[in-house]
């Protein structure tokens, strides 16, 4: 019998993120030991009370939430954005019936994912779909922390300099450019990470969109729901697809066969540019001599993460892909 | 009748200078006023050496030469670079009959191009194939000298973070950044930029570089000795095409046709970052609510592209390609 | 009857650390309740190690000694410097009898400050005599560390842009620019530093330096020994006065009387700049419009100051100074 | 019999350096060759304006004025400021019989001072007492032009950090701090700074400042008129003494008696910090291991100075003093 594997989702929920912890839920081969939540689309603490009321839909609220860091390494330049998914992250349709504080670990974000290192020491798989503080805060607090890691994903930075939140920087990179620096080069364990061009290049049709959130299943009632306030905020702009970006990641970090192309090299991220702060810098032809250090994920395979991505909402009625 | 195209070539020779100037020599509709030079490749000085030594190839001595700015704004972090061409930027196999010195103008370059962008008022194209000092230093002086040109052709900068001196760096813009930077920001003329992206995507195949080199031309044959030395430089490292840059943007400047993709956006210059400085940032989704500034070539029409270099060694023979 | 202070004293012993230690212990209401160590002078193990060292020459192995940080917040540009204190930080002169690893305490330095902060609540004096490191972690796993503090006295940047390490730039703020950024900015308690500056000003002259160290007590004995390597080293540039630095921040923290002159302003480090990075910036005049969040000491009474350092190695005889 | 000394006055008009020329004019040693202009407390264009009135007041149309850069070297990130002088530059009290426009030299400033270098080769001393764009251009035009000055003298930057216009940074340097790193770094002749926290220590009692203007000769009655708008600006913060700062240094260039105490050494400008941008940068300690290049003036001798400018409004009565 094989084991499961073990995956502690970082993440700033965010309805993104919300799909893609939805996504892992549903994979019967992982057991999600943890979200541990970081300052981003919301502070770190509604971020995990966005984490529960998503473990509460999938009806998993015996996995632990851990709050973790309030700011960027720095402090940070950015609040928390409010301009995709409402102030609380969730789109700001808050349930009455959401799980209350007491049900947040009092145990902080950064000293869970040391011990859980070490709880599954070689047999943890780290999905990181936020900045990147609580990373890097555990690096520095032992810097053995990545090598007791199987693996982490990232869904951060870009690798052609598309930004989203400037000209040249990913939100989560952009959100905490220091913290990302650190863990590219000093969490010492395999990175695969999908930057924003693939995002881009990936986006949902609005016709399969619509499909898969008509199903009539609590977690697709659950996702239209919170999707509701960036539907409208996005909505006029005239987008001709619906934005994904976490989801990727996490589908890939489940099946590696959702990757279509990357490429192994060295990169790093820029922490003092005035355009390019937060920018990843990809070195493709090995001119800073830096061994290689992520896995940099440059297309996927739609149709294998289509259908997870309708899996995950408890549907397998795969015509409508 | 329609009178002829005016350009003056800002150019730091090098091989493909050497090329590019052939290219615009070899277009009947296009008369070359002036050659202006930059340290690059080479010196200023000697990049005014190896221009006369191209335009005497070419029967072209009436042309003037003028010697322009010897250290990038700054000063430069860079010497000129000698791992490509030579320590004289034209392959180190100097010719006894070269023109001397007394044929370079007295006039500095800087000069030049503000007297010539007064005498062809709206008629001239700027064709930038070197770094970009001499043209901010002529903006600096005189802040209407973009406004009196036609247009400007640079070839330079990167618009998906690729290097080619560092991992984030184009020569051309690298080697002066922050006048990179002033003529993006302030030449207020057309500008169409070849970044070094595309010309990755459009090097030569070696055969065709082959073929070429063996019509027997004196320019073929002058070409021919001048890129030995990039070739014993470059073949060791098994790249599987011969590199072309500046040649693109005088095919470009001479016939748009040339063009088979491109993107009007704002794009400028990093001149603070620590491992970008010299990164072209392009504002594609118009985060920066800034005007668009230049036209980014992202592709070419390779086969009308290789007549015109085989057309610039005096063949016609397109059998060849 | 007055209760003691409680000190806790992060440090990277260092032999100013040693002298600054030592003059901690010898005052009688002062309780030092942890030393907690950091990379700079050595590596934070080695530091614990020497703060052991310290402890047991002063009777005092009571004193829990924590291992901090192993890199600076971003990982770090500098090794840990040998040019003054040799590769151990105290000289070179290894002790056959000093107290093993066992010694050192298991938990972290930035757990056990922030556990400290909480035993000792508004009633902990915390001084920080090496890079600022585990403060800025503190800070970041738990904003709230500073308010928990009664005060913070640093040892650390310049006032005049003087450096020691860089033309710019202090040692404990260049070794970790980023976390005085961040200590600076966001401990949010009464900050009072001794900068690079004052601390040249008030250096020592060489004729009370050799008599101080003639008293033959045991702590003179040992920090002769630990100080040779710093004379060697020092000696031949012909400085005229013995450099002190943690001494005088330590004197401070015990008796405020000696400051003789200081500034209560808004200062900040510089993260970013080529030439100044690390460098303490000071708004002496409020054009950030930013409140006040440090007392800088200027100048400091000697006289005072000299008696803590001879009192420091049990000798009461003031006719030496 | 001695011949003159000849000046160059760079500058951007401005009150203080309306006393400056004043001084340099009344000075029977000096013959004052040019007045070149550039961007700083005005446009050039309207700073070549206000320097023919300065020289109208003083009899001295003959002395030609050139307008020079526009914008800073990158285009700069200041407009020019009119919280000091009005937005004319000369306290908004324009003189219905100034000189016309065509009485401002065709001549570009940076062409004018390339030739006047040349004309008084070795015999020429340039006074900048503006931001440093001219002189940076100059020498990018032409590398030799320092070694043709005897010697240059420059209002301008800071030694220890204190900043008027930023916290750390001076105008004139921050104004163009990319010009101030070239000019410090690449003039090659003898420069003397006078530093603004030299100007804060040797302001102008205002008892002193109120008497040198009840002179009533015409200078005096002049600049009274054009310093109104500046004491309205400035008393309402309660100054207590009259700031100046060209003044000291057009002093020193026609006495070096004026220095008191002053150091000679290297000296560079940070152009890429967030905080510190356009500081200088002083190595007091050799740190970079550069030749010295520039003697920053620390301390002037008041009553020297003082007898300099009342003498330059035409009144020898020291008695006022
Ligand atoms: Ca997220
Ligand atoms: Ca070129
Ligand atoms: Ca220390
Ligand atoms: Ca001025």
């Amino acid at each position: 019998m094989t084991s499961k594997r073990h995956f502690v989702i970082d993440t700033d929920p965010g309805t993104d993120d919300a799909r893609a912890i939805l996504i892992a839920l549903s994979c019967p081969d992982v057991e999600v030991k943890a979200l541990t939540t970081v300052v981003g689309n919301t502070s770190a603490l509604q971020a995990a009370r966005n984490g529960l009321r998503i473990l509460q839909v999938a009806g998993r609220l015996d996995i632990p939430v851990y709050v973790g860091c309030t700011k960027a390494l720095l402090g940070g330049v950015l609040d928390s954005i409010t301009i995709y998914n409402g102030t609380d992250g969730l789109g700001d349709v808050p349930d009455p019936n959401a799980p209350n504080d007491s049900a947040i670990q009092p145990e902080h974000a950064v000293t869970a994912l040391l011990r859980l290192s070490k709880e599954f020491n070689g047999n943890l798989s780290l999905v990181a779909i936020g900045p990147l503080t609580n990373l890097a805060m555990a690096i520095r607090l032992d810097p053995d922390f990545g090598t007791r890691l199987k693996e982490c994903f990232i869904m951060g930075g870009n690798y052609r300099g598309v930004g989203n939140i400037t000209a040249s920087s990913e939100f989560n990179f952009y959100h905490d450019p220091e913290a990302a620096y650190v863990v590219l080069n000093q969490l010492n364990c395999p990175i695969t990470i999908v930057p924003w061009e693939t995002c881009l290049a990936h986006s949902l049709p609005w016709d399969i969109y619509y499909k898969i959130r008509s199903v009539g299943t609590p977690k697709a009632e659950f996702l239209k729901s919170v999707e509701a306030c960036f539907l409208r905020n996005n909505l006029p702009s005239g987008r001709k697809d619906f934005m994904l970006a976490d989801e990727f990641v996490m589908a890939i970090a489940i099946d590696r066969n959702v990757v279509k192309n990357s490429s192994t090299v060295y990169a790093t991220v820029e922490v003092k540019g005035h355009q390019t702060c937060g920018q990843m810098v990809v070195d493709w032809n090995g001119i800073m001599g830096k061994r290689s250090n992520v896995t940099i994920v440059t297309s996927i395979d739609d149709a294998l993460f289509r259908k997870m991505l309708l899996s995950s909402v408890d549907c397998k009625d795969e015509t409508l892909l």
